[in-house]
């Protein structure tokens, strides 16, 4: 993987200075397109200590407009990212459309190292690498251009590039005890960064790796690599994504999983009352268990309208403290957000530890609304389901408890529910031609929702189906699920 | 200030029962209407300790739709908000136009908590409410409404409740020995709450106390007080802001700051090169200080169109470590920023410490682009000239080093270099049609510059005048306050 990179590449300065003008020059007007064509471009700078990352990161700096880069030099998570599922802090400084973000240092750095010092197995970096690709794999479905490169050093150049920066008194503070220390690691180190590259030069995004001990010959190659992964991009915008069957739905009968609900559950009023209240009191206890202070609660409320979200979201809120969630509606992306992959806007609103987000709709509208009206491309609501199990997977790994609620109530029903609103006038907000609209497409929604269960009900977060014909059946059963959950998590 | 709210108000349960149902939905339909009306609701609710806080702010979310309202308990700041200005934690949870913004816990909280302590002075307090007055003003003025809740207990009725929470196994947790401590320093809480209080009720921003000992008359008051102002401000939108006149320009002379200045000044290409290695050494050797990690660092580059701002940027960035720094260009605003004071989306940039934030262009379009395109009201940028000084003391106070450089440059100068990028393809990018419609404008510019030059220029911000119209001579002088600044902080 890197013998290529060890063969003494070299530029003169006199090439230097014949191509670079031509090499800014284009990388300037490749800029200014870009602009207008509206993709973001993810760069990531990788490599061995002394390697010049942060020199070429200058470099490209300086030959563009560095007012559409953002440059992001991660070090030391914050607590408020420490708190978060890992890639939560490269989620919040992705570059939106038309920017160009660099990362020196990223989401490669710290499974790269842990394996290196011995403290995950190759097994286990193993599982990093292949999120990592499904994470780029993403970003290039989302429209991204991904570029990695990866700066390379023999064992012998490392060396002697560390004690060249020694020597001199101007760059004598890069050189840590840390560094010295990854230098003794050395074949350790490449070992495991040819296998981690090895498992995620995709295609798509490929790892380019380039030869480190001459820096022009590593600037002119990055800007050059460059320019021809933009330019390419640029002049041939990426034909439309093909075509993706959904999976053939195998039932032959008129069964399916909404279907098999009993909706005719109920419970009467006078049961309602009391259950509610000995359950919120234990959820009020459970809130503020210490324990719940290592965790947070993530709650997922989906269902059709007038299924009653709010009215049971609002039976959970009274047990809380207010000043411990947040709801979150879920209506149309703003600018920025459209500007961003559509899981982005949940991203930014996941809670820190001790906290409740309430998600009132959610990322499930990728695989619901947006599928049933077209918002998005077959291809992109196929691949979502995969993108949330994901999603949902680094959020509980990170100690998130999760719950997802679909609330379920027949066609009748919902007529009904419509009718009234439309008379009560403190509920009549709640109820617009949007909501006419898409009863019509009750048909197409059973589908989707049908293939949504089936494909994000895991093990890890199974969704629970809620029974909401009768609204009380339907709250208490909510309440129940959540309170026995955090019962057996605390 | 709080006799009113210590009379004993009572609602009985038939009263109750009664008001609920209208009002409720009357203040949903408020809050739809409010969807439209585009402003935004801050709600601040503060008090004693035991009076009910959380439990109003939950009634609040029940009657109401609680998917456009935002909750905020604010404890403890995290590492990310304790790295920039108080403040950054309330700007970045302000809720955008539409929307209701609830805070438990607010900008009072601290400062009433440190004097109660005794750990700062009177005066101090006094300080800090004079900034909260113009803080919630400026709020005012971007279109917000305020609306401020005092929960009221007198000292028997609170020693009451606290017992009251404490027999009560549910309740309990929520009486800490700090609540215990508090009620000790009664009388202090109430002198340093009084004094707050009546530094900050202005006309637009009226403190309302409500006495706390019945919940059903807390709640009923807050939620009729509530409705009565969000009514008021949606059927009597604000009229227009009263035309402020600009102060007359005294002077009969064609004589100002920028004519002033020598733009002959200029510096040979040999001495530049020289200079500009020694300054970007020392840049760079301060960059890396290490009392550099108790600051940040914040830039503001502002100038006319081709002064070389971006140049002179570059002879910067090429110094620093490229992990360390930021530029934010100040482009138009985003959908979401939009939706926030104009400060906004400045706070949002705020560097932690340890970082660098460059503006490339700055919140200082407010009086000049705003202003003289006419973006914005006179009342406008008119009142922005204090919010910028106000915003500024407060990065300087925080720990901030921040400096701001004007470039200077002659409208013939301009012209050349307009010319010249047209010819120079790699250029290109930086002209357009707007730069060439803003020279038409210079005069207007040349006002706005200096009434801004001389209303913000103060002692903690001064501005630097840079002579640009010899690009080396600017990028030197600009390198070298810089270096001289940086040596006298650190």
């Amino acid at each position: 993987m890197f013998e290529s990179a060890e063969l003494g590449h070299k530029i003169t300065k006199e090439v230097w200075d014949r191509e670079v003008p031509a090499l800014r020059e284009a990388l300037l007007d490749a800029q200014y397109d870009l602009a207008a064509a509206k993709f973001p471009v993810v760069i990531l700078v990788a490599g061995v200590d002394g390697s010049g990352k942060s020199e070429t990161v200058n470099t490209l700096n300086e030959w563009m407009d560095p007012r559409h880069i953002q440059t992001h030099g991660l070090g030391e998570p914050t607590d408020e990212e420490r708190e978060r599922p890992h890639m939560w802090r490269y989620w919040r400084i992705l570059p939106p459309k038309g920017k160009i973000g660099i990362f020196d240092g990223s989401w490669y750095t710290w499974p790269i190292i842990e394996r290196a010092y011995g403290r995950i197995k190759t097994s286990e970096l193993d599982q990093d690498m292949g999120r990592i690709a499904r994470f780029e794999q993403m970003l290039i479905q989302e429209g991204a251009l991904v570029l990695k490169f990866w700066m390379h050093l023999g064992k012998e150049a490392q060396k002697k590039r560390l004690k060249g920066l020694e020597k001199d008194p101007q760059t004598r503070w890069r050189v840590t005890p840390r560094d010295w220390k990854h230098f003794e690691m050395y074949d350790t180190f490449r070992q495991v960064a040819e296998r981690s590259l090895r498992a995620t030069s995709t295609g798509d995004a490929p790892w380019i790796v380039v030869e480190a001990t001459d820096p022009r010959y590593q600037r002119l190659t990055v800007g050059k690599i460059l320019l021809e992964r933009l330019r390419g991009r640029l002049d041939h915008p990426a034909t439309a994504a093909p075509t993706v069957r959904a999976l053939p739905r195998t039932s032959i009968d008129s069964l399916n999983v909404l279907k098999a609900l009993d909706l005719t559950r109920r419970i009467e009023k006078k049961d309602y009352d009391e259950e509610l209240l000995t359950l919120q009191g234990k959820l009020n206890l459970l809130a503020r268990h210490r324990n719940l202070r290592k965790h947070s609660l993530v709650l997922v409320y989906e269902g059709v309208d007038a299924a009653g979200k709010g009215g049971s979201i609002r039976r959970i809120t009274q047990s809380l403290d207010a000043r411990r969630y947040e709801i979150h509606p879920t209506a149309a992306p703003t600018e920025e957000e459209r500007a961003q992959p559509y899981l982005w806007r949940f991203w930014r609103n996941l809670p820190g530890r001790g906290k409740v987000a309430i998600f009132d709709r959610s990322w499930y509208g990728r695989v619901l609304v947006e599928r049933v009206e077209g918002f998005c491309s077959e291809a992109d609501w196929q691949r979502a389901y995969s993108e949330i199990n994901d999603f949902e997977s680094q959020l509980v790994r990170s100690g998130s408890i999760l719950l997802k609620f679909w609330l379920s109530i027949s066609q009748e029903e919902q007529l009904r529910r419509f009718e009234e609103r439309q008379v009560t006038p403190f509920k009549r907000f709640k109820i617009t031609e949007e909501d006419w609209r898409n009863r019509e497409k009750w048909p197409a929604y059973e589908s989707a929702i049908c293939d949504m269960l089936d494909r994000t009900s895991t093990e890890i977060a199974p969704w629970t189906l809620v029974e909401s014909e009768n609204k009380h059946y339907g709250r208490i059963k909510i309440l129940r699920t959540l309170v026995q959950r955090l019962e057996e998590e605390l």
